[in-house]
């Protein structure tokens, strides 16, 4: 039975990207995706969609390799992050405290047992719109850009993991997560688990590693407005030789209408649109999927492409 | 300075709306607008939308005047009941619980300072959807109609009071409701406030009853997945013959793309959709609207028609 | 080089579809796909979309097989008839006159070198809506029905063909049409062929037959106004049980974004939108695809499905 | 009795509109509209949609004043321009011949009866794109730009007249044109007149002109794809500081959906969609409104406002 939501974490703040090919990753981000720099450190640049409130929603850092170095949540209060410190600590999960940066105050540490680095922070720095990107209506973060593809906000990410199980255990103790959806393998095993810690119908979701790796990332996604704002994006993408990889098209699953594409680097990026769908119900009972119902494929009977089973950053030898 | 949200209240769950035309009136929410007949009783109708997960978000009560008699929140478990019941009773606004019945478990009843009747229940009945009204895909209440205006769940409501600065100050208290929005006229005093309990921007907004009246309603709104659907349903309440009062535009207050019609008993209700705008931060500093600004119009210049400002049910003696 | 366009032919007017299911496909066409009855003769059920002008564009009859009996264009003029009726005698494709019906007056038929058999009439009966089917908007056929799937009017039909590039020759004398796009195939013959005979950018397309019979069928295409509708209609789709074949997604090739299922009977059924596509230009020149750049898949990347190639109506003996 | 179409002319080809504000009206039709600059020369800027054929559409010329200069149409063929240079000369309403430019071969120069300059020319110079405006499908001009406004085409234009029932005679003369809608005044007159020469319901309207000028202009309209462009174009031309004067809504005569603002200079721009809309009928009877009808406002109730019936440019002296 579901307990009651814990909402000592707001929402998913932001993540940090790597990339071995910099330049043309932030070159795809700004110019092709429509994300907006806020500012640089020296390998790192920090990005957000237009109507992020924060400093950054992606952390793009230049390295040797690709995936991601670490996912971050805003907790609800200096309170609400404090009983999170322990219930984290308690599970024996916690690395520990990293001072404020140009974008955030203290952030916890942890990891997942897939070994994907997490922080918690409360502190953080608002977006200051200068006068170039002060928005004409006051509730929004930043000016609406003239652009097709303007994704106003961070919505989720997707992470591999070698035991959904274990996942699906963790999380909800750690950060507070509830379970709203799930893939049941016909071994028992969990495929897939879908996440939240607000009303959003999922914030992370997990889906099985196939390959030998840990810590892998699966994709990022970013929110636009309406659907009709993802065929626009799916012509974008097109003319700028970006690599669609499926979509667009309705996922069973949460029924999220997607798109996803390839940055230069090789890390998958979605785009999204869940419509008017939240999860109101504090009682919500995880809707479960089974594989036969899975090989039905999407939504509307697109047969899911094989790469979105194997492809993962950053890649691994093949077992 | 924001406190912490609160989260007691897991959401807005139905209103019960008066009307003195009850056959009119429900032939409108169920041949035109799109929502589905759960059961009945003597003097009302219960209706929901497709995606309404309890068995109704709207009881349709046959009346001598138009309205509403009360309206209904959530709470987040049977512990946050009991919170809010004692922090209303500290208030001295409480009237005090109301026997389960066929739609939800024992409901605490109040009065905001206007004199608006609430309820509070936890215990609720989820709908089950018999053969017919099954949903191909099993995270949705019931199957997509294939209807033009057929809207996915209950959003906000909006009512009426003289002084509107009264409610800012009861109902943060009364349901822990953060206020996300408002309008400061010249004399200092509220002309409107928004406020929310969970992610969605608004689930009641209040706006100053220029009228001699209290207790008065403005309008319900139903959320649409996209904005187009609204456009749509423009056609189709003009073929119809419904009264369209303002609208498909875009609000500047909380960027609502909406569009207002009367049902032929009067209440006026609204059809809208948020794109993928959601409060997030849980420090949100509400905006704050001048009279200066709200006399540029909605979003993209259309005049609030004066109706708008007049209008409300039940209507009352003009002063 | 381009000829001037000869217009003679005003647009495709309908075509007569078989089911050896008829209940089950009327109740598809008129329950699900959202087109409206006209009348009914013994075996037949003329049908049409909301803003067809016409008494039908759809001819729905009984038969033990599937597939068309025929396909009919209106003339621009009784001129235009008659000059089109010398230019079909002189290819020697003509079968003589048939008398005024129902539906429209008289109708001179012939038949394509494939054996697909056209007529071609100028005087018609309009649809006269009644009482309830009266827009409210007078420059409308009929009022706009509250159905998630509803179609403005027929667009485009595709027919099989063992010969492409006899068509090729054939259509531009018989109706004046002028190709729009065509597939060259590796070894030098048309693959695909786009047709139309006024401002749309097809009308009709032809595929290669790879089975082995004649005279057949690929599917027939109703318009909607907007590509969120065709995005309503997947679920729709879903909802009923309907088979969707591909889609919804956006073709290379003219650019319709599409959606393709199958009637009860296996005919198979298409809903576009071209967005403002139009072609305008009087000497506008075939856009010619080859066989490497059809490999690339749809526009965004979506794989044809196998059947797309292989299913036709009425079905054949595979070779 | 509607006569047969014509078509000896192919479409509208463009416009040359003038500006007293040539650096800021180029500013807002290229950095927020979304036109693209082919080419230029001492006072005029040649731009076009992305997806018109032609070298340009819009011809942006300084001028002390405002309005448009000329309007132009493109022939279908060399003879069916000498057909209407004859008959345009028979009506006496012929300038001459005007020699090749940059943009187009010979044009045949007239006035309509308000004093309004169009010219009529078949040999043309097709825009042919450089490596970075190459399209990813060769069925298209120009690639789809990455801009949230980025009309598709050019579609029609609204010129003002003092005398519009002798525009309805000249018109389908001159032109061949066809008249699809007309509202009809009171006092018998026609207060506008919706006229094509092809298949789309209308290229060019004429509506009164309550001012003591001539040869004035109204509006020029480019087309989107989708509706929902039109809503995203409201917000950027909001947050651009561009004049909306009403919108977007949807006419009840053509049943255009439509958003009006003003570039810089004052003349009035539109951005429409027309849905899957189109005159295929050969013998389409003129759709008349009636004084009172048009009082009704447009389609779901949007009362006209006021300078919609006042402001044309270039502005004249009121009377």
């Amino acid at each position: 039975m579901p307990a009651e939501p814990i909402y000592d974490i707001a929402h998913l703040g932001h993540i940090e990207m790597l990339t071995n090919k910099p330049e043309a990753s932030l070159d795809f981000f700004t110019r092709v995706f429509g994300l907006i720099e806020s500012g640089r450190t020296d390998d790192s640049v920090y990005l957000r969609a237009f109507d992020d409130y924060e400093y950054h929603s992606l952390k793009l850092t230049a390295a040797k390799t690709t995936g991601i170095r670490h996912v971050a949540y805003r907790a609800a209060s200096p309170e609400a992050l404090e009983r999170r410190v322990k219930a984290i600590e308690a599970l024996g999960a916690g690395i520990g405290w990293r001072d404020a940066d140009e974008a955030h105050g203290p952030a916890y540490r942890f990891h997942d047992p897939d070994g994907h680095e997490f922080e918690i922070y409360y502190e953080t720095r608002r977006y200051q719109p200068g006068p170039d990107a002060r928005p004409a209506l006051k509730n929004q973060a930043h000016r609406t850009p003239n652009r097709a593809i303007a994704p106003r906000r961070l919505d989720h990410l997707n992470l591999l993991a070698k035991d959904v199980d274990a996942i699906r255990r963790f999380l909800p103790q750690a950060l507070g997560s509830r379970v709203t959806e799930m893939i049941q393998l016909d071994d028992g095993a969990l495929g897939g688990c879908w996440f939240t810690c607000n009303n959003k119908s999922y914030d992370v979701a997990y889906t099985r590693d196939m390959a030998n790796g840990h810590g892998r990332f699966h994709h990022v996604t970013y929110a636009v407005d309406q659907r009709e704002h993802i065929l626009q994006a799916s012509d974008i993408f097109l003319e700028n030789g970006v690599h669609i990889e499926t979509g667009p098209h309705k996922h069973a699953v949460q029924q999220t209408f997607f798109l996803y594409v390839w940055e230069p680097a090789g890390n998958r990026i979605e785009l999204a649109n869940a419509g008017a769908r939240l999860i109101l119900a504090p009682d919500w009972e995880p809707v479960v999927w089974t594989e036969a119902e899975r090989r039905k494929g999407q939504a509307w009977g697109l047969k899911t492409i094989e790469s979105f089973h194997t492809h993962g950053t950053p890649p691994v030898a093949e077992q």
